[in-house]
């Protein structure tokens, strides 16, 4: 049995599904470990490096693999050196585009969509989704930082004092937490918002201010139904277009599973931004946290630069791809026993999309 | 009197050498201020911020200043503006052109040098070196890190860990030291070299190591002299080659006043770098420390790739006006005494390059 990785395809993709260090991991389920040449140049891992750990390097028409390692959805031309009855594994993009779905299944293939992974904690080693966007997260701080006319630390010297820059994070999940500690390690005063008011506990955690509109005392018991009610949320909204206002930096990282990302920072909020200030929209992928963002782009309004982030996490190609190639060989571990191939774990069936030619999945409604 | 700012001319110059913060200080000294329309606008600095603070805003033709304040050394078209007797403040670049100089003398005009300021604790308020170098040294690591593939602190998750980058930073004066806490803070392993030994106690204390060659015991008394030794020069090169190349992140930042920066990186030591690594130079616009770099321009050789850093601290024009504007504030109350100049103090006196149409500065031998 093999198990191949090509170099990705995709514009801008830095990114390789192997690296020299799960090699040996994957050599040692009996299985031969193949890459194309070249295919973790981008990503800082040489074909010597590969070599070294015993993988065979080859031309993609050569690649052959029964198992198919990607980042993300493998184009025509790298399916076509699928060996029959094999099985590709990756980000599949499912959320935007199924058009790989039939792809593979006319090629009488099967696929495993990461994306579908459950977020248990048994999963949690194989979760590319957290470990690419605990990457984006730190990432989105440094573009951020790197477009601020200002330092983010609090300096005090003989020319006087700079104040810290003031960031605001919205959204606290895996990417959101990276960014509040990674604003924190350079020393700016961090707040961050999320509507899971549990985030509060691991926001403060990292030295951030949790905002949130107080609930009225008086409201007793009433107090979660009052948390829903167009007033209280009307109240939430001046908040956040308060603090956006007052932020050098704004970091959203709101995405919801399947669908558009929530608007979180109106044109209104971005104009009453200081020129100067920046704001990066880590969802701008599924429509944008931010009125105005386009990804891949930087747009200036009023002297403020909204960075419409497109897939962050793959300019940190190195880590990123040690991180993803790690959560792949902790899912091959699951599915390949003594050279051969098994899918009976419920994880493997949770993302089994395409199985012996025959699509197993459809959007969510 | 009229003390006065023009906008800078200079390609790429985006600081201003007065800020709203100090149009309130240097008014205090008798005297009126004026600014070009625009001069703060690429600082983050809105005109009207400026007419807040009581300064008026005119067009370049209508400055007619007795005392210009500026980043860099004014052109023509804005030394012409001054008025007769008047006195230019700045960076005047000697180092690298000295044909201000003339420009300024035939106008009859005055001129301080603010790079002659010396490094005493009195000038320390006025020393636009200091703040500039300090401001460099922070961007340069913000800079690298955002070239680096990997990020900089060590993260353990579920995939694995990933280690903490390795930094070197050549050179522990004012940017070094910056660059140093830079990478500290995000977490980065820091090391550090100088050739005073003095640096070691202010490395060790921002948490980074101290690189240096032991000076052999048995060589007792004679300590200082083996440490001139052309055998301990060459174990020295060896353990900058040696550790050169297991960085990820190379700052250097040795500058010699009026002199051609030292070569610290050779074309070899960049060779022996792995793929991936960044070298950030920050003597670029001086000869460069790192053989290769370019001063504006990202050299890749071998897939590392040398940053020729010019100019860093423009890259951060609000805190970078802030600061110079503060220093410029500190020197011209030493100057300025009821609306009138006075140009007796030492510090002006060394500084004083130009006197009513004389030069009175000539390169160093």
């Amino acid at each position: 049995m093999r198990i191949a990785a090509a170099r990705e395809r995709k514009h801008d993709e830095r990114r390789v599904a192997i690296v020299p260090d799960t090699v040996g991991r994957l050599s040692r389920l009996g299985v031969e470990v193949v890459l194309e040449h070249g295919a973790g140049a981008a990503a800082g891992f040489s074909d010597a490096a590969y070599a070294e750990q015993g993988a065979t390097l080859t031309d993609l028409a050569a690649l052959a693999p029964d198992l198919l390692l990607a980042i993300g959805p493998p184009p025509g031309e790298v399916l076509d050196t699928v060996r029959p009855g094999g099985l590709v594994v990756g980000l599949l993009g499912l959320a935007t585009d199924d058009a790989i779905l039939e792809a593979v299944a006319k090629r009488g293939l099967g696929a495993i969509a990461l994306e579908l992974l459950p977020r248990t904690s048994r999963a949690q080693s194989m979760d590319v989704l957290s470990s690419q966007a605990s990457l984006a997260g730190y990432k989105a701080v440094l573009v951020g930082a790197n477009l601020l006319g200002r330092i983010m630390p609090l300096q005090m010297t003989a020319a006087g004092t700079l104040t810290p820059a003031q960031v605001l994070v919205l959204g606290a999940g895996v990417a959101g937490l990276q960014a509040i500690a990674t604003a924190r390690r350079l020393g700016a005063r961090v707040e961050a918002f999320d509507v899971r008011r549990a985030a509060r506990e691991e926001v403060e955690s990292l030295g951030a201010r949790f905002l949130e509109v107080p609930l009225d005392a008086a409201e007793g018991e009433g107090g979660y139904a009052a948390a829903q009610s167009e007033e209280y949320l009307e109240r939430q909204r001046a908040l956040l277009a308060e603090r956006v206002a007052e932020a050098d930096l704004v970091v959203t990282t709101a995405q919801i599973p399947f669908r558009q990302a929530p608007r979180l920072v109106s044109g209104a909020m971005v104009e009453a931004m200081r020129p100067g200030a920046v704001v990066v929209d880590l969802a701008a992928d599924t429509g944008g946290n931010v009125e105005g963002s386009r990804p891949g782009e930087i747009v200036e309004t009023n002297g403020v630069r909204i960075v419409g982030a497109s897939n962050l996490a793959a300019e940190l190609p190195t880590h990123a791809s040690q991180t993803f190639a790690r959560n792949l060989a902790n899912l091959v571990e699951l599915m390949v026993t003594d050279g051969e191939l098994h899918l009976d774990d419920e994880l493997v069936r949770a993302t089994l999309v395409v199985d012996g030619g025959e699509i197993r999945w459809s959007r969510p409604a």
